[in-house]
């Protein structure tokens, strides 16, 4: 059964789909119960509700609940509907506590209430502690099974715990040595324990490097720990420096995949939402799209108002209207060029507002060359195409001259706005990916009219 | 030493320096040796690179090589060039093959001659294997060191192993089982074995359901694979289906995020470098970006042949100039929400080509209701902005209602064009990523000049 095989997977599913309406429950529950539950869940969800829940009650407690956390919300809000209390609080003992959170921040209250009910007092109380976590902190991502062992046990000792309590822990491959108080106060991995003698104490071998975020840090400063320090988990303390939890790497990689697309969808001016494409509904992806559109669509009338203002001089020379689109679009181009790496670069950790003078710096030589460069490219482009081509008589000398003019200060000033916007958006606390694209766009169009109009009015005299 | 807070680590910085001034080396060499590699490598990038050399080379074999692999390109071709060969040959023994690799690819040529010189007969071979495999394939990010374990050993024989030869292995958490053949017959997890009796037998406990991909395989299967199944590593097997090396989690962390911003600097019409932003140079940065800017403002001429070939009509109706940014603008964004959604959906695997139907049908009926919408805000804000507030003479109804149509229009063509050109990319090879926000906008442009002009000659008669 390899996972990996596209097509030999389709063939699964057909005689999946095969067994199903043969009826043949229990040869189907054989094969279901030695697939990967990633698949397994990949095949309920392919058909009907009510036959789904069937099946998957048929599935033994441990893969239920692994299956069960790779379902979408639907239809774990859909199998929670039509299970037995009991079943259910089998569910929710066997996920583990942060796919458990997770499920319980997008579940309809009413279902999560049923679910708190039939979870025991004690996972009832860790996911209630977890819920008031917001979701985007450590403390929303963090697990709470984790080993942890002491520093006067020694290897032997230590092997002995990790087998004994390792089974429901989500890993076992960093362990963590706290003090009686439950202050971190070590890190040892199984695979120092294992090339350790038996009996090595804790305390000699563990190591003292701590590296650990705060419950209330924010979820890029978890990713950024991974990607600097290849970890494969990381300690979560809490405000008086407790050991609480730990983030696994497989949940920063979900977390690492979400980010971006936010940072994407933000900064192409929609709402994020962790749904896939497909499953969002044609309503949802409208409103994560119309505000934006509006509020850019208004803030356009800007420009329009120059443009009226204009509108006398524009009638003299009827020629320079058709390089406005030229203008604002490279204008806008090479805004974005700069914001989005800006914007990438402080979410990657790469940048931080204090190095706003030396970003400021790069990007005013940058925009000097493009500048140059694209002033130069215009220029012959209007003679060549316009003039020659065309053969357009209105485009003279001193029109071209404007143009290229214009064109060289809007890159400038693109490029100027499009690297200090996000950091001053950064700065001033809010998300700097909205400072991008579309912003950018609409403030240098009105940017580089004004220079177009200025440069017009002093060279053509109009 | 906490490596996580940044104040701490600031002092840490501090003594080091003093330290360095004082020429208080052997305790120098003490603190950095405790210290976590990541953190070295950063001091190290701090100093001259004389000092720099200096200090790398009082580092013990083991830590200088896990140094060395996280330096830059620069600091380490300036470190190669100042070692001497022996020196050289043990940093490249002690490296993963797959630093080894990457290093390789950024090196000039004439300094990876002479790394090679200096490497084993045995290290020069694997390291030459794998630099034949493309940069972004499987292949190229895989590592040579992993534990195989043969299905006839027993829980204790393997563990066993696993003492004996961890030492060197970049991950001893996930075992293969391999054939005599060195095909992959099943995985089996040091947790599974820790969980197990020692009597068990590898064959009864092992994992059938092999996720693996083949050295050709693109990097972004191999990211999908671990987001999916959630694994710490993956097999990569030869055409032959043979195992030749594994992917480990933390390069998949790097991996995820080189992905995601090359994605997101080609669709800002920049060419993906995987410096970062302040490590690039003016000319480098210019470099990436310049081309782009030139062929997006070339083709910008359509925009303007078609604004002239209107001129006269514009000419009688002046007013209809100062609605152009606002329908080009609204036209490129809603454009760019579309491509950029799909665009991610593609690179996320969450859409294929055999999607684009339904993909076209949730987008069509979003862009209607985007236009309709739009549109009626548009009216409202004409006649409430230019007609009551700027007090615009020439805003007739009938102008209005040009506008909106328009608007209506342009929406529906950009959202369509939006979402079909990245797939149609994708269907022919390319990257879907290019067809992002400015080439959209480029040609929505256009489409929308010619639906307002054409609204226009039939509502106003010009």
């Amino acid at each position: 059964m390899r996972a990996t095989d596209s097509r030999e997977f389709e063939h699964i599913r057909e005689t999946l789909f095969e067994l199903l309406d043969k009826k043949r429950i229990k040869l189907l529950r054989q094969t279901l119960e030695e697939m990967n539950e990633f698949d397994v869940a990949e095949f309920l969800s392919e058909i009907e509700p009510a036959k789904m829940a069937m099946i998957f009650r048929m599935l033994s407690k441990e893969k239920g609940a692994e299956v069960f956390a790779n379902l979408d919300v639907g239809e774990q809000e859909f199998i929670i509907n039509s299970v037995s209390d009991t079943e259910l609080g089998d569910i929710i003992e066997e996920l583990y506590v942060d796919d458990a959170v997770d499920m319980m921040e997008e579940l309809p209250a009413n279902v999560v209430k049923r679910v708190m009910r039939a979870a025991t007092p004690d996972t009832r109380s860790i996911i209630n502690q977890y819920l008031n976590y917001p979701e985007n902190s450590a403390g929303g991502i963090m697990t709470a099974e984790f080993i942890d062992l002491k520093k006067y046990m020694n290897v032997k000792e230590s092997i002995a715990r990790i087998r004994r309590i390792g089974e429901d822990k989500e890993t076992i491959y960093t362990c963590f040595v706290t003090s009686s108080d439950r202050r971190l106060e070590g890190v040892v991995t199984v695979k120092e324990l294992l090339l350790a003698n038996d009996d090595d104490v804790i305390e000699d071998i563990m190591d003292r490097n701590l590296i650990y975020v705060s419950t209330t840090d924010d979820r890029e400063t978890v990713t950024e720990k991974f990607s600097d320090y290849d970890l494969l988990a990381l300690p979560v303390a809490d405000s008086e420096g407790r050991l609480v939890g730990i983030v696994t790497v497989d949940d920063v990689i979900d977390v690492l995949e979400q980010e971006a697309t936010e940072d994407i969808e933000k900064m192409a001016a929609i709402t994020p939402s962790d749904k896939p494409y497909l499953k969002l509904g044609v309503f949802e992806i409208w409103k994560n799209r119309i505000p934006w559109l509006m509020l850019l669509m208004v803030s356009a009338t800007f420009t329009g108002i120059i443009i009226t203002s204009f509108e006398d001089a524009l009638a003299v020379q009827a020629v320079l209207m058709a390089f406005i689109p030229m203008l604002m679009d490279t204008g806008g181009n090479s805004g974005s060029q700069a914001s989005v790496t800006v914007i990438r670069s402080i979410s990657l950790g790469d940048i931080e507002f204090s190095d706003i003078m030396e970003v400021i710096w790069k990007e005013i030589r940058v925009a000097v060359l493009s500048g140059v460069a694209l002033a130069c490219a215009t220029f012959a482009k209007i003679l060549l195409v316009d003039k020659l081509i065309m053969g357009n008589p209105e485009v003279s000398f001193l029109v071209s001259l404007v143009v290229c003019i214009t064109m060289a200060l809007t890159v400038f000033c693109a490029k100027f706005v499009g690297c200090t916007l996000p950091m001053l958006a950064k700065k001033a606390g809010f998300d700097p990916a909205v400072m991008s694209s579309p912003f950018i766009t609409t403030i240098v169009d009105a940017i580089s009219l004004l220079i177009y109009f200025s440069v017009a009015k002093i060279l053509l005299h109009i």
